[in-house]
């Protein structure tokens, strides 16, 4: 590991995967066979009205444009007798859905993650570090079911995780992607109006913690992977802040507001994880359906 | 397989997963099994301005709503020092990307696949079959690459593909993906007004072919699963249409418009297949990146 | 005037512009000449993020597909030398924005205005009665400003303006637009969050007193022309419900949610009004700048 | 008049209305007064699929988010009986609709009209120079209608209109608007595969005549004010550009892409036009309903 403030470079010159260079095939066919019963859990929270959600972000909006109903209505069908149904979604990932944040969603001075220039990112979309270059994470997946090691509901919303928390849990290595549910999505169910803020997360220290380790992702069901304070902000200094440790400094991607709540902890508390985000080009983000491979 | 004109019910009344019901947990531990090298490849084409496209359909629109240019022109950051990209996302995705379709999609009478009313799909989305209640797939795939079997670029505009065809290549079984290679991506790069229409697809026996052999998903490189006349459209008469035949009569998912022109025909044939569509409420269909693992 | 429940028909067999038939030539001339200064006001609302707004409805979402950021991140200028900024708008009009209601937003039963089958606006938009047909609006207008002329910055929430209350300030004619301001809007100033519900408006008495008096239109700045309950709902029974009485019955377009807090009460209380909503297909509204020509 | 390159200032330090400056009160009686018919002309294409269209450019979208057709397939009404229709629409203005441009549309060097930084148009929209400053423009008409006086159906694609050609029908004043028809929207319904380009427009000659004249808006029914070549740009050097000499130079406002088809040359030539783009904060330009009062 190189040390901080950045470790650019690690993966080459001009690096745009990050630390999904570290699923290399054999890793994946190890992830693989960490699957043993064969269930699949989806690990996203709905997208619509009834979902998670942060304030102040845009709503994602889902229009019809015919339906069934207009055949109902009279609407004749299409040749010799077809009826269909098509839609349109509008969708600003971060903050609404379960998401996978591209590497150049966040960065501080002038330059992304391995030193691309953050000039690169304009209204035409990123050029470089974009949600396009991810492919598909099939990793093994470690589970860090906090509230159920703590015997609770939910993570306290002013909670931050310490390294010592994630330890004792379990060890993590090179390549896997860390699952942290701190069941605050929870609150949404029992009253939205809490949910936005202030939230439950990480600590700086357990971000350098999962760091040090060479993970491959980050995924937690908080909205930022660090914590909210009541304006529903992430309040430590620049050096601490988790993105800027996980995404900038290291490459390592993160995937946000997952649904947990599904998800019994398996034993030994690993499992095939696999997350592929749309390939939208130059795109800062994408909302995603995680899968568990138990 | 029960006849047609439908085999509704057979996974029970009020099915709304259709053959996604024959993904047991065996088959998803079989499925994992067919990986050998570890290789990851995405089957997305991207999603943007350069992207195969039916005519007449809305292109996707992709816009950032603050960005590194911003930043560039003087914008401040945020707290200490945070600087971010952020975006959305205005998609249709029948015909402008990589997607899968719900079961919802398309029928014909006042049904849906398993006899949900088709007045259920109105204007607040898909009250049964929508694309929300697929989860996961995670299958073997069967891969019928017809162009390499044939030693051509591409199918011709006009070909039906037989399922003598399909048999030459390989059987396939229940549960199972079939990814079927057209080649007709490649017209886009080449020739992208000739793109839209015509173009090649499968023949109605075809689709009955792959029906009677409980397929869990057909995934294809054209527009339609079948084939497009000059105008666009498929011109089958409504018994033998592809989309009645495969989703509404049996259930059966069906991803369109992959990008396969990346894949390497994998010896012997099969690999393992994962697609994950948003879990939008109530859609028609979502984009969808799957994955290839070979 | 016809006797309700409704005098469909009064403009003849199909009629989809109800009282803007009204507006003959001369009268449109004679509206010109309520114009005295010559000074124009503008009685929009800002689109944007701080502009009153209803709860639960989309939020106008504006985009810049190119800007002057981009050019000082170094993209290149197209041609010879041009540099341009472009934008794209996301909006549903009602509630949302200062709006012109189209004939075909609301009714009872099966029937819209003047007899048109309702299934006829479906999800390609209004075949009927949409806001397409307005066209423009040029009127006298009558201005009733109830705050001002009651010495109090905007009506108590709970009040329903009753007929007396409008006979007390003016008359009003066939033709014109009576402009009747709450000052509701101030709330969303100086308190956002009370802004939504409940609200005044106009009682059904007071809308039965306009429709009988033949206007044009009427405009006002609440969001729903009569009151909202704390739960953001009209409540008056079926009858009684101010957009039945004056849309559906007698075909009076309605302006809602219009900007009059710049509007100084004109001597002797009559002006020009002049809107012209977007000709948009099928559309059940239209964002408008309605222009007070004083 | 100030000369060019540029007549920066002559409204004064930081202006941003530019000849809207023009439309004093008393030019505001005096164009009132040129309307002698009272009757109502739109000038407005349609918003929807068969509209003018350029390439490339998004088409506007237009989605029901409840109709009519869902009533008739089951819908509960609302309260005691109420039933609605409720939309939203997509659009980007410039290219595709009846619009009217901001004056930080366009510019070159660093520079908006006026001096303003071009840099304060970024990704939350145009600090300065926005559609919003705009309001409403209500000015005397003259009408250049060049296939009448030339008796033909529209003005050849390669037609540059010179000064003559303008002056020889019609002297313009200060603070007038010169609504100058092409004819051009004709080929849209002849032949729409014909109409994006190449297209008829202004010489630059003509427009500094304009600008000499000071007119508050030039309005075309072209696409670009001036003419658009084979692959759908204009080709002006820099100096000779129409926007940059009406719009950036001297700060005259542009409607484009009018529909005056339907407009029947009055005389004598005159008339009232009225023009109130949406107050869009930050906004490039507003899809626009200009009305001719004749």
């Amino acid at each position: 590991m190189v040390a901080e403030p950045n470790n650019w470079g690690r993966f080459g010159p001009a690096d745009q995967r990050g630390t999904l260079n570290l699923l290399t095939p054999g890793r994946v066919l190890a992830a693989l066979a960490t699957a043993r019963t064969g269930e699949i859990v989806s690990l996203a929270a709905p997208i619509g009205r009834n979902a998670p959600h942060l304030r102040g972000r845009p709503s994602p909006q889902h229009f019809m444009s015919i339906d069934g109903a207009d055949f109902a209505a009279g609407t004749r069908p299409v040749g010799a007798g077809l009826r269909m149904a098509d839609d349109a979604l509008i969708v600003s990932a971060h903050g609404t859905t379960t998401h996978m944040d591209a590497l150049c969603h966040m960065w501080s001075g002038d330059e992304l993650y391995n030193g691309h220039p953050a000039s690169e990112v304009h209204s035409y979309g990123a050029k470089r570090c974009g949600i396009d270059q991810v492919g598909g994470l099939v990793a093994r997946a470690v589970f860090y079911d906090l509230p159920s090691h703590r015997h609770v509901d939910h993570l306290p919303a002013g909670h931050r995780v310490l390294p010592e928390e994630l330890a004792e849990i379990s060890e993590i290595g090179p390549g896997d992607v860390a699952v942290i549910r701190t069941g605050w999505p929870r609150v949404w169910q029992e009253a939205p109006e809490r949910y936005a803020a202030p939230q439950p997360g990480l600590s700086a220290a357990a971000g350098r913690w999962l760091a040090e380790r060479d993970v491959a992702a980050v995924a937690c069901d908080n909205a930022a992977i660090g914590g909210l304070n009541e304006r529903g902000l992430a309040d430590e200094p620049v050096e601490d802040d988790l993105h800027l440790i996980l995404l900038h400094r290291h490459g390592i991607h993160l995937l946000e507001m997952l649904w947990l709540e599904d998800l019994v902890a398996p034993s030994p508390g690993e499992f095939l994880f696999v997350a592929a985000p749309l390939r939208l080009s130059g795109g800062t983000a994408s909302p995603v359906t995680p899968l568990a491979i138990l």
